[in-house]
């Protein structure tokens, strides 16, 4: 389940959406909550959740940060750190001298012309450019309005430099199975509800998993459902709680 | 001619420079100054060359501000202006309330997350969203580096807001054809000298112009000659001036 989409928006009048996730997990199913969220690490996140009324723990997420520092690890790339710097600790002890890739976020304010200069500096002078984006969302919604994601700024260095992005969360097919795994579910037997045609619904669509889109959050009836038949949601829902999951339970 | 790429870099000493670009004027040959230029006002512009010893005026200046004003002009336009703040001056006088249309230039550190997001918010309000960009370009070079265009950010609103740009300034062939016009020649006789080689070098053989492209300025080893044929340049030097100009006079 999309975080964003269905428990974030409106944050007033928790109880219903948490009383149906709650009624999930008694129900013997197994949920996993799958977000891109870059401005806060997994610790205040799941903190802001709890504090908004819902049963969350940190083990029950799956988040790009960790998977980015996985993949930093792994092939001993020493990062400029293009992010939120609430998610900073997400990278906390890891080697930031003479980088040589970049990790972005969704910096937020902090995508300022002269960040996103030393990002570009750092990677046209890389004979082989890494850039690792965390999520690849175009804008979401906040309370005052539609802001810009990541998505449009790793666009921004992809062409400055010429290069492609790997992309780290949804709706890369590694993160969809990556929550798979933890979950010990199959695609098939798996459904996806989120409000991204698509990060949630298109990639979950492209792991073979189903998808139940909701009307919250950035929902767009211009832009839903799509024209692509991977992208087209299984089910379309008003909001999360919704009638079709009571039928499941 | 391009103007960065050939007189801009290394300002000190200027003559033999200007000596040869007085060389093709006295000779006869029509000589135009092409640029992406969108920090400054033509008025600014000129004004700096003529304090670094060039003998330029306004008049022999194609630049990408005041053909978006004219198009602007010419739909009913008003623009959300997302540009540096000193060449406002050539949108002096227009309409920008309820703006129906954003206008993208270098804006430097006007590229803060703010503007960014007040131009995407217009943008995705509107029904027909027309972005026009005053250039494509990738980057620069400063005296301290190199420094991201209006390309990147060209690109960025583009992605968040699933449109195409209307670039208006180099390489855009309108551009080179309008430049042809004011000089009253034919593309097969006229060469275009510059730095680029997208910008300078395949906007101008796109049109059918030949091109001699400089190895200062923004020149990369690793980037040119081109892989493409239509941006490969027809005479390489090492800077301007050179002997092949020499040559023609």
């Amino acid at each position: 389940m999309c975080i964003h989409g269905n428990l974030m928006k409106e944050p007033k009048g928790c109880q219903p959406r948490d009383r149906q996730m709650c009624g999930i997990k008694q129900s013997g199913l197994k949920l996993r909550f799958c977000t891109n969220e870059s401005q806060k690490s997994r610790d205040k996140f799941v903190g802001l959740l709890r504090r908004l009324g819902f049963d969350i723990s940190v083990n029950e997420i799956t988040s790009p940060a960790p998977a980015a520092r996985q993949i930093l690890k792994e092939r001993g790339l020493r990062p400029y750190l293009l992010v939120h710097d609430d998610v900073r600790s997400e990278f906390e002890g890891m080697d930031t001298s003479d980088p040589n890739c970049v990790v972005i976020g969704d910096a937020g304010d902090g995508f300022s012309y002269q960040s996103m200069n030393e990002a570009f500096r750092v990677l046209i002078n890389l004979e082989n450019p890494v850039l690792l984006s965390l999520g690849k969302g175009r804008y979401y919604k906040e309370t005052d309005g539609l802001m810009l994601d990541v998505g449009p700024y790793m666009r921004a260095l992809e062409y400055a430099c010429d290069i492609h992005a790997e992309v780290v969360g949804k709706p890369a097919p590694e993160f969809f199975r990556a929550a798979l795994k933890e979950m010990g579910t199959e695609a098939h037997e798996t459904l996806m509800i989120g409000d991204d045609i698509v990060g949630d619904v298109g990639g979950a669509r492209c792991c073979g998993m189903r998808a139940l889109q909701v009307r919250t959050g950035k929902f767009r009836c211009d832009l839903s459902p799509s024209t692509s038949a991977d992208c087209s949601p299984c089910i379309l829902c008003a909001s999360f709680p919704c009638t079709p999951i009571n039928q499941m339970l």
